[in-house]
């Protein structure tokens, strides 16, 4: 027969085509997927399926293997050429060191479920990472607000000049918008931070396993219940993640837009040192605000993953399907852009220089139009007739205005930035994500 | 000069293009324009750029015109052809009415902040609806998982055979499926549940206005603080409400792709009455279920709708763009849907009928392949062992289960779905919205 | 039974939601619906399943109804309530009219047979329009382009001032662009070019029909052979015209960003008449580009529907799926708005007056840096070393330039457009399409 | 100073940031950064910015280098760690043979056009390579739709049994298919197949090069003219690339479905051996058809990609920017991932059996509904009175059909799948892409 001639090529190339780059993304999983057959073990313990002594081997040797997941060295984790995935890597290890107790731990559970709860740990773990960043340059952003509160730029509408702004409400703005992102930030780690284990295939299993012992070893909040969601919730935990980092990605992407706009010579508000911008191969002069236009690029992607997400796993059948095996590869490494993204966004903003006395240029002057129209309207002129007397002195060129000391006092504005609020508010939801309940349990399953 | 000559045809051409379908999106924020200027007036004479009485006439007035938004009438609130927009027709009325006194009510505001908070009360009120839909789809999934939870249907993996599942089950999950998905509703409703009344075209006013009040005035849970971030939050309100219905979207979409599927004469393990089903115009033995195949589409319309959100306001520069006006025509509208498609989906699952015995079929008995695996185990043999075994069963043609009753015991399993945890984490989830707290401020402007 | 009792309701909702707003976009489809109708009727007869008088009673019914398709007055062809869409309507009135002769016609086709030729026929229409005003905005561009080829601007790199260009440059080069689009149009109208009919429900007909007739007599240039891939063809017909319509948009958008950016007052490169500006509700001195805002939002969203009809055709199963009858709502739209978007921009630019001497400004002196890198090239300093030279220059402060006459000679540069090139380019595009070929066909049927 | 202490460290940041994967996919573009050096350094000379003998040195090591480019072994061509790209690489190892001739090359360009015109030989070169492979497939297919025209299964419309369908048509369908997606893949390959060498940083050179040699001397079709444009075409490019590549994955992604649809045992149509299907970790009967849910998903992802590289490119400013730098990531691997999809599906295919005799199955009875109407047409009966009468049977459940034989004989139907014809159209296709163009000028330069 035909197929049987070639059958071993056929079956590398499958193979070759099948594995594609899992075992890199693995790796990646891999120390989640030993908290998650320590948890795994001790509840089969519990109930009968392993013995004490079994158990004690199998956490033994676990503890050896997470740490070489945590190794940089020599002895560090390592999925070989032909072991499929990394549950089979560590279950071949158990295996080859406990012998028969290895062949008993995938009791009562499929790779379905394992891979299901290590991308749980792991994106729960990424999604705290990312907080913390957004933490750090939302601290800084209200640094820099409250440094350059008194200098003002030219706020613009329609991309035309529109009244006074300052450094402080740009930079406070963005700030602000990292509380509201860190707010979408919360509700996928409250999504992803539930246990799907035990659901096993999608189905669950006619052994009497006991989920609840395995949420509490694992520190979830709660757990997916009814398995059959518990696997649908693979693509989803996804999705909601890359969501959550395209609302960040969006914030960056805005700014950085701002930044290049603002490094250039019409606009000339923001400067960087020449270190850290880059040249050109045929001009001489030139000093290019290349970070901020791949951070631009990067979270512009970002943005599309969720989308990407989608079209993957739109209309497909119910129950695993192996599509979901690539959504790995594109939303693990996007975890760590962003937050590469955010670190050299920092950078940026830690030696950027802003000018002063941007609306003393002539082409401003417009910018105060609304301020005349408010000293009418202080006078008991209506609103609308004051701004048509302004208007009409623009339109005949005799619009001119004294240069005013701008006492915006109200919530938000020129004069009161309201970044004590901010911080507040921020503080707020970051206390909501209680990241300490997973760090204990976890902490005691590896201690 | 030729543009001169061709003047008011350029004009009406302009006009044309830029109002597009405004109008008939603007007339669903009507109501929330009126609710934004009693806010507005009350607080305009508590900084006294209003007297009491001119606030008192502006209030009887703008109540005059809710009253208008609410009805279906002849007298409903309408949007002359001359008139630009919802802003403009209101101020219009009111300076009809009451002369100066309406020409001063736009003192320290812009229209921007104004479309602004009437998006927000607008989507606010939207999710709120979407989450009261989401309930009571959520009931009923619950009542028939628990009436069918007994009713046995295959499980797949891979599309392939794979395991026993049941209806109950089947229905379960999609219960669960929108308690996540009520998550991310609530976290859309926390971010769109804020003032940016008061920040004007984005850069606050030299007025001292006090937007604290407006906010508790309109019921907000809190501010958008910065002024130049309230600007930045249209287009991110439209984003994240429709990443939200998004999740919501995928739920029900899923759910359709199952409906079509198992009605198919292959699988053919629900049934609807032939009154909600669609003839061929060539065919007269086809019964379609046309109204999931349209849920379906709908709902994959919907996911699509964030990222369109994203490609118009990608890379905009900082500041309010006319870009922003055309979220409202695809995102308005899917609102809506939504609810439809909730509804449609209520009335097919109350009139479906499940196929009882489906497991009985000699093409299903490698579904408890793995219960004779298990059974293997508990007799002690490794589990890795014990599958071989019955592989080796299944290869050589000698695979045979007795009719072994299931009894799933675990959290969420077959025989214990977990129903009631299912209910009680939802009404938690639900509880967190406090949409009580906008219903009494909004009862008491207009009352 | 509580379904029987509610029949008529239930009825009654499937029905709204399920026919949904097809009869408004089955209206556009009108008069290809009737063209497909003849030249079915008339393949027939010469199989001998209609006689010759039958025909003719069809034809001539169907050229009145042709008619009232054309009309805009009292007796326009509309579809009634009761009726579920175009292909019933026209079905309807031949029955109405000619008996037992019109409830002949749907032998041997489907109305999925009817649709895919309906559409094919309507986007192979639209896309002709989308050409010729393609065309006509080439022509000024290219125009514009010869007008101001001696009128210098600064070129840009990363948004920072990089070597001299021109406006005669800049409007060549969306000439140009609409180029490469109109081949992408071509190969869409390719496509889209193609006689489904006969494919009935997807599977063919047992009667012997005569494809070929019908593909000649509707100036198909060729058949969707196979019956199955006909019935693909639904679904994928959209989805490459709109892929095609997106690079168009693409071409928009991006002028757009830039006439707003070159309008910005930091620029002020081009200016408009304030009649087709807009102003500001609050700030009396505002002109905006909103036209132009809005052109890039429009497209914007034109280039997120090919994503989003992939989404909704994702992973469906062979075969006719109602799902498909949504794509029409958002790309019908947006083959007129495209056309309206191309209007609105000539418009714009046959107003737009540009900025002479913008070279003369101080901050663009190092525009020339390559100009001196150059000349000490010509002097024979290699090219590397001359850069490090000028280089330093520009580092110690001592750069300057004599006012360079600019003498760019080459293909496609400052001193030499090519704009006739380019012209002969399209004009060889355009000459591919061959549009008299359908136009012959069709005047043909219906003379 | 801060800045100054940490200067070296930011540095690295900044580089390790922008370089990120550029010099891995760098790699990739290296034989043709060569070719482009060969055209380059031949037309300086033709212009006297080289001299005869220094064009014969820069040629000959140019030769070298591209040599080392096509071979793996120790002498490969390789991206030095402190050299940022594959530009810089050729010009220093220029420099490094030839001193002050390496430095002189680079007069009258920029990188920018350099990775321009690399991008355009490479994807030119990878869209040939991908229409051999979709060629390749298309004639297996062909092949298959042949071998099994007589095996009949059933057709669905709305997933639900509709008429007599075949394998031949089923399979000859995807060949058709391909055939439309090659001429998408023509005009993808037109418009990149245009030379953009010479537009330098976008703007030209004030050198009077000439980009007519270049263009012979690279065997392109044509050149981008207007340099402003020709550096649009970064992006744009990539995008109508990605765009040409969707519709082939759409294909490919589409038959996927069927085919995992088609193996499941409730359809039970095709068969796979077991070498190329995949076994679960806990049920033993499992024989997944992995393969072809990975090439669902890849092809999936592949359709997300001419979104993702619009999200990336939407609204920036005219000129280059370095956000393009990214669009290689996921463009270049999608390109070889395509045709390795491609590949599998041959071997998938090659390796299928199909099932006999599947319409005798009593569910499939409905199937011959139509025939039974079709037989009352030819009595006489109008169509839509015996789709009536055949409805009313069907109802009654009197229905009843003579195992009739078949003889669909119209163009494309079962009878007459006319595979003849869509191969002459393909081979059409083909003949228009005029590869030999471009292999004869590249022979010419290496040789």
């Amino acid at each position: 027969m035909k197929l049987w001639q070639k059958n071993t090529d056929s079956l590398k190339d499958v193979e070759i085509f099948t594995v594609g780059r899992d075992r890199e993304f693995d790796l990646l999983l891999a120390p989640y997927d030993v908290l998650g057959n320590m948890a795994h073990a001790t509840m089969l313990a519990s109930i009968g399926l392993l013995t004490e002594s079994e158990k004690d081997d199998l956490l033994a040797e676990l503890k050896n293997i997470y740490a070489k997941t945590q190794s940089e060295g020599d002895d560090k984790f390592t999925i070989s050429d032909d072991v499929e995935d990394v549950h089979s890597q560590i279950e071949f290890l158990l295996t080859q060191k406990l012998g028969d107790t290895g062949k008993k731990i995938h009791s009562a559970r499929s790779r379905n479920d394992q891979v299901l709860v290590d991308i749980k740990l792991f994106l729960r773990s990424e999604i705290e990472k990312t907080v913390s960043s957004v933490q750090t340059l939302f601290k800084l952003l209200i640094e820099k607000s409250e440094q350059w509160k008194n200098v003002l730029m030219p706020g613009y509408t329609h991309l035309q000049i529109a009244m006074p702004s300052s450094f402080g409400l740009w930079l406070g703005a963005y700030a602000e918008s990292l509380v509201d992102d860190t707010i979408q930030l919360k509700a996928a780690y409250n999504i992803v931070n539930k246990n799907p284990l035990g659901s096993a295939a999608g189905y669950g299993s006619s052994f009497p396993i006991n989920r609840t012992m395995t949420t509490e070893l694992l520190g979830f909040g709660d757990l997916n219940y009814n398995v059959v969601y518990a696997q649908m919730g693979r693509g989803k935990a996804e999705r909601i993640t890359a969501m959550a980092l395209a609302n960040v990605a969006d914030t960056l992407a805005r700014f950085s837009m701002d930044a290049c706009m603002y490094c250039n010579q019409n606009f000339d508000f923001i400067h960087f040192p020449a270190e850290l911008t880059t040249g050109s191969s045929i001009m001489p002069h030139k000093k290019n605000p290349d970070v901020f236009e791949l951070v631009r690029a990067q979270c512009n992607r970002i943005k599309a993953l969720p989308n990407e997400i989608m079209m993957m796993t739109t209309n497909l059948p119910l129950g695993y399907n192996r599509d979901l095996q690539l959504l790995k590869e594109h939303l693990f490494p996007a975890l760590t852009m962003l937050r590469s993204c955010i670190d050299i966004v920092e950078l940026m903003i830690n030696n950027m220089t802003v000018r002063d006395n941007i609306l003393k240029e002539e082409k401003y002057k417009y910018l105060f139009s609304v301020e005349e129209v408010n000293k009418l309207v202080l006078e008991g002129v209506p609103f609308r007739d004051a701004y048509k007397q302004v208007g009409l002195s623009i339109e005949n060129g005799t619009f001119n205005y004294e240069n005013i000391e701008l006492h915006h006092t109200h919530e938000g504005s020129l004069g009161n930035l309201c970044n004590d609020k901010i911080e507040t508010t921020m503080y707020k939801v970051l206390a909501g994500f209680h990241f300490e309940d997973a760090h204990k349990a976890i902490d005691k399953l590896i201690q």
